[in-house]
């Protein structure tokens, strides 16, 4: 990629643009004023807008600032939004597996679950939605931590849940390079004893992690004869966590 | 151009990655947290970094969201970056059309001047750098407010300077049109009785204009004989303005 790229140059005198223009500027005054034709104008504004960067009055003629640009660094998804978008792949996985689903994203350093699919048989199971897992703990937590680049979601203290939780920073910061690497995350009663999981992060717009899904179940189901997590429940995982990115990142 | 634009999601998931780190973040790290290669997120941060929304810290490892970023509705041009990326095109035109040549920015309402040539003669001519002109009235003026999208900078009122000034708002829009729709802007005896001039707005990055350049002189130099104005003197203009905003936009 040569010096710098065009359409972040002028997606960047848009936002200057409106930010100084105070009752919204429509796509017309935007494409006189850059000297662009209507149909690129509308390419950029439309990017923006699904990036959460502008918003549209209510006429839709005129774009502005929204709110939301000026308090960039936090989490800028919905949750209902990524509830709403995981719910037909989450309930998919869940029967083609035959385990528990999850989808989590991070809020202040832990896990919180917005949505849970039981295990499709009639045992009796609690619903764990709005409840935290510590992420250094979990399949679904370490798929998120792997890609979350300022360390500031990072748990301060590494509790540990079994003998098998990872406890010590270093090895922590290993095991989430690998997550990276591989592109998927595994649990081996690192939680809970005799439970294993695999998650997948979920990326937005732009390539930004928003959440993770993931199935968790006994060892015996998840993990193969030599207790290495099952590659056709992996790939099952991924394509789920795909599908659902595909999703939110399609036009809203 | 279909949906959205990929570098401009790309670029807002870097801003908000930025805005969640007080540290700063490495290539490397955005890179991770995104899923892309480092060239590509080099690409994106670069271009980031020149239109002034990113910084780097001493080091130039770590990026950072600008101070900047974060009063966008101001004119982020430096006067003197404009100044020295014009110095040389502005002689230039001077010589080879032996008139005076200004460079202006649009101020609070005013057209400034940032750098003015003398005529190559040996006229008593006084340095006009800093003193302010009417926009309305003037080329310079005229080339910048055509693209003026907030209106923002648009004059309360419009002064008449001779009898030639346009003072009707209504008339005034419709000059504006025209300059836009011709690329540069005239001036007849709308300042000054019996001189002309010929103004071209100076795009900078993202086609934001930034300022204009333009020449102005005796009516009979600048205009041919049924009083139009000169059409090599049109090109020359317009061709120093492209030269000086081609300068600008190049990597600093």
């Amino acid at each position: 990629m040569p010096g710098s790229v065009q359409s972040i140059e002028r997606a960047a005198a848009v936002l200057r643009l409106l930010a100084a223009a105070p009752n919204g500027l429509g796509v017309a005054d935007l494409g006189n004023a850059l000297g662009l034709a209507k149909a690129t104008v509308h390419g950029i504004v439309r990017t923006l807008h699904q990036v959460g960067f502008v918003e549209q009055d209510h006429s839709g003629a005129h774009y502005h600032l929204s709110d939301a640009f000026g308090r960039l660094g936090e989490t800028y998804l919905d949750p209902n939004e990524l509830r709403s978008r995981a719910i037909n792949w989450a309930d998919s996985l869940a029967s083609r597996s035959g385990e528990v689903v999850r989808v989590g994203r991070l809020v202040e350093g832990k896990v919180v679950v917005v949505h849970h699919v039981f295990r499709p048989d009639d045992s009796d199971q609690n619903l764990d939605v709005g409840t935290t897992l510590p992420p250094h703990a979990c399949a679904l937590g370490k798929a998120v931590l792997a890609f979350d680049a300022g360390g500031t979601a990072k748990p301060r203290k590494l509790d540990a849940y079994t003998t098998r939780t990872i406890i010590q920073p270093a090895k922590l910061l290993d095991e989430l390079a690998a997550v990276r690497a591989k592109g998927w995350a595994g649990e081996f009663e690192e939680h809970t004893i005799e439970l294993a999981g695999i998650a997948a992060p979920i990326r937005g717009l732009g390539g930004l992690v928003v959440g993770a899904v993931g199935l968790t179940g006994r060892i015996e189901r998840i993990c193969d004869s030599r207790l290495r997590h099952r590659t056709d429940l992996v790939t099952m995982v991924r394509a789920t966590a795909e599908a659902i990115g595909r999703d939110l990142r399609e036009e809203r």
